[in-house]
């Protein structure tokens, strides 16, 4: 392609509404336009580079076993009722009537498939051995962003890969689940994307054991556990930490119990402004109903609650914050001053809380505190456990390593399932025993345009983006200097017939405009090689190779250089290659 | 690809609800199901003929130098509210709010993107130096169908390839307009249909000259008026006759004017009835409102006015029928006896008219119609015009042959769009003299669906469907007979195996049936090459190789099948290409 011929709207000035760089970059490379908030126009580099990381999903998929088919976006609202996902997605659903003659028709705008795959799919697999069945699609969906931002990080419509899977055992659905597990692994790192793999709860789309695919990003809206020395990687609902419950012992250092009048400190902020104390000196309790019943959960005042972890280890059903009539009725006093010391209810503690030494915490009577409170002594405990978010310092779950806290993109997800929307749309097959049972399922998603903005995100300097070959919108970029030179431009020329005839992927800059110019709209468009042609290296009879992402630029005989452009790239895709996971 | 691997759910019984052979044989192939009414899943086989109708809608877009974006479905009503189209669509633009935070966000699902596209390059084309540019997608159109039916000939949902073109001038527009139809030509014979471009009036969408793409087919919703001898072809609405005003002349068989009592007989077809006469013995006299004012428009009663021939022919902006008060000033008389003689306005005649000899008119008196009228005696024209819609038989406008009418499916769309949009959104240019301008545009649509949707209606027999290899799902379809014989398979892998590695597209049918099912599914899913393994031929070294659009099968020594199978396709390749349009 001539760059005179396409069109490749660069800017140099960044954008006053654009906060990221991903954002940033694209627009000023010309790869996006804003439509409206949330919806993104693709200019040609946007599509290139789109399609490119959609075909490779495509391979991947269909390497994978899965077969492409391809469901509407528009839904009848009925399905999502039926899963009852209308109100659990609540306002991000768009549903909307139209009139069809003197009807009027209620649908949505599909935010994932599993209400439309599952009826589908209901009607079709009756029996075991059907089954398993993989489909995927390729195909846009539509959510309602409150606040859509960080451009095509976050719209109302974008492309999606989802795929399903069907089962008859829990075996059999492992297997899928590994084998897309194994192809997203291979598609993010064909796309040049470092992504980690991260555990992750299945949050409201149901389930019982799912990862996430993110890349770590500080603008990433995501945050991942992670431990360098393990590879132990888990979002923050999710992160188990390598901590043990502590001997339950009051210390030797402990102080007299002694009782504070706090007027009006009800919060852990509050308090250590009172106290001019540091919030770890502090324990709060947490009353909360755990299926139903009043439960108080200590932990340090510095630490977050994690409700998942809580209602595990209470195996409770139901978790959910108590009323301030359930607090007043277990503390005796108004919300803000609960502690420990003669709670009416019981008390389960995180690991960290028995050290915490001299403790300052609620007196259960309004206005106070006590402060010099030690485990054993004044409050009791028979054991602790893992109640909170992991936080930066905590050892790993596996035994050695320290985890940290990392921003993250969300490229791909991948979930059992399980029975969720089979029961409920009654989706059954005969098992071999000719039983009607639920089906099993998973379902894997991975955010196309998500892969562009986390390349965007993670590989760019100052000068503008960095592709990865298999993802550029073009490998090559052909810069002609001199291009109002007759002798030059032929040559020029022919080197780009010749390019393209070996097959190269290759933007032949053939604008009259300045080398500097030229040279600065090639890097903030991210092209993995350049070649610049023309000037005094040309009546040397040289061109020089400069890649992207490399300091320097190699000076080629112009006689070698269409071989060494080649060769060059093939060597890089075979490196790249050898790189993959199986 | 394995049968037993995919997902081709066919069908032995024609689905009740089908009413036409392409939503009949599309589900029973099962390359598509019903979702809801004006929505359809396509299931593997229907993605793959899909995608296969997409690519060689890319590949010729972007051979015609069309550069791909890709914009969103979601659009900022207010967009619409500047071009007027929300009226003009009413309740085909389906449009909805969403509530962000404390706003409602009034968006519509885009039916397609002129407002869109002119508003982005209204932002970035300045100067006639940047234009012509031309740009496409291939995108998801929304449009809510009072009467969604034909399975996916008219859907909510479609495929849509739209291009936009931009101009500084109309030689440019023109010149592009060609190319455009060029490449529109070489998709369709690519893609194997029988179309024909059809002169068209440019519709709601507005603009001064079109072509319509046309699939000939008994259940096409479009009429299209065609000259075999001419290759005159244009729609309803368009068509043109090769009529000339004739001799305004009494006829020398012209009987005494009568009046006859005809007590509510208002319309042609109960004057008819009453008077037992043909409608083409009768003149209807319309009156419309041009311009505001009232004029009378005659035609053979038998014959249908055609208001973009009679609004030219008047040279009225506005043109609309009558109201009951106008007609009565006009008459003397209620609606429905209107007629020629002493009515008090200008009067248009179709040519037809003064050659009803004898004819039968309203008499411009309530209940009353005179018969014997005859021209420049009991009514004076001075000349006639064409003022109907073609119909069959009339002579052809190009001097020779005869116009016949068929039905047709509409798969595509070519418009000189002018300045509508970009005058209406404010997308102007500098000319070569610094003064500002509108752009010029033109537009360009395919339905890539209907791609398909044509094939199944016009491509079939009473098997099934009959692909052309250039869409069909896969180009061979290998059917072991006896996959129950270890060796037989084993064999038919080899064959499989070896096919795949030539670049093949291949659909192995590996399913232990019948000969007799397994060939009854290869008719039904239409692949064009079928290779018959196994049996009686096998043991003699024998594999049959059957087009599915011949009569008889070919049978190859097994060792030659695998070369004779690529050198067919290849030549069957060869000649298509060969045939193509430049």
């Amino acid at each position: 392609m001539r760059w005179s011929q396409t069109f490749i709207p660069t800017m140099k000035e960044i954008p006053s509404d654009a906060e990221v760089p991903s954002h940033q970059l694209m627009l000023r490379a010309g790869l996006i336009r804003q439509l409206m908030a949330g919806a993104y126009t693709y200019l040609p580099l946007g599509v290139r580079a789109l399609k490119k990381a959609e075909a490779i999903v495509r391979e991947e998929m269909d390497a994978a076993g899965a077969l492409e088919i391809l469901m509407p976006a528009l839904q009848p609202i009925d399905l999502f009722e039926r899963t009852g996902r209308k109100e659990a997605f609540g306002n991000v659903l768009i549903n909307f009537s139209v009139r069809r003659g003197d009807r009027n028709v209620h649908m949505a705008l599909g935010p994932t498939h599993e209400e439309v795959v599952t009826d589908l799919m209901s009607r079709h697999l009756s029996s075991h051995r059907q089954m398993p069945l993989t489909v995927y699609q390729i195909q846009t969906k539509f959510r309602n962003e409150e606040r859509p931002r960080f451009g095509i990080l976050r719209t109302s419509e974008f492309l999606m890969k989802d795929a399903y899977s069907f089962h008859s055992s829990i075996e059999s659905l492992n297997e899928v689940y590994q084998k897309m597990y194994r192809a997203y692994c291979r598609i993010f790192a064909r796309c040049g994307l470092d992504y980690i793999p991260v555990e992750a709860e299945s949050g409201p789309i149901g389930g019982d054991a799912s990862h996430e695919f993110m890349i770590p990003a500080s603008n990433g809206e995501d945050q991942i556990v992670f431990c360098k020395k393990t590879n132990y990687a888990a979002n923050l609902e999710r992160a188990e930490t390598g901590r043990k419950p502590p001997e339950i012992t009051t210390s030797p250092d402990a102080k007299p119990l002694t009782k504070l009048h706090t007027p009006d400190v009800g919060s852990i902020e509050s308090l250590c402004k009172f106290l001019k104390c540091k919030p770890e000196k502090t324990i709060k309790t947490l009353v909360y109903l755990a299926d139903g019943k009043p439960v108080a959960v200590l932990l340090r005042g510095d630490h977050e609650a994690n409700e998942g972890k809580i209602r595990r280890a209470l195996a409770a059903a139901t978790l959910e914050l108590a009323d301030p009539d359930t607090i007043a009725q277990v503390t005796g006093a108004p919300v803000g001053f609960a502690g420990p010391v003669g709670i009416k209810c019981p008390v389960y503690a995180d690991h960290d809380v028995p050290l915490v030494v001299n403790s300052i915490v609620g007196a259960n009577e309004g206005d106070h505190h006590l402060v010099n409170v030690n485990v054993a002594r004044d409050y009791q405990l028979t054991t602790t456990f893992d109640l909170r978010n992991a936080a930066a310092g905590d050892p790993s779950p596996r035994g050695e390593g320290t985890l940290e806290l990392v921003h993250g993109i969300e490229v791909g997800h991948v979930f059992k399932l399980g029975t969720k929307y089979s029961v409920s749309m009654g989706a059954l097959y005969d098992d071999e025993t000719e039983n009607r049972q639920p089906i099993i399922m998973g379902c894997y998603g991975i955010g196309v345009n998500r892969i562009l903005a986390g390349l965007a995100e993670t590989k760019h300097d100052e000068q503008g983006l960095i592709w990865p070959l298999s993802i550029a919108p073009y490998e090559v970029i052909l810069s002609v200097i001199g291009a109002n030179e007759p002798e030059t431009f032929a040559a020029a020329e022919k080197m780009y017939a010749e390019l393209r005839s070996q097959g190269v992927d290759v933007l032949f800059d053939d604008r009259d405009l300045r080398p500097g110019v030229k040279f600065k709209d090639a890097d903030l468009i991210g092209i993995p090689l350049r070649v610049n042609f023309g000037g005094k290296g040309l009546k040397e009879g040289i061109v020089e190779l400069k890649w992207r992402n490399a300091a320097e630029s190699e000076r080629v005989p112009l006689t070698d250089a269409v071989k060494a452009v080649v060769d060059q790239i093939a060597a890089k895709r075979k490196a790249e290659l050898a790189a993959l996971p199986n």
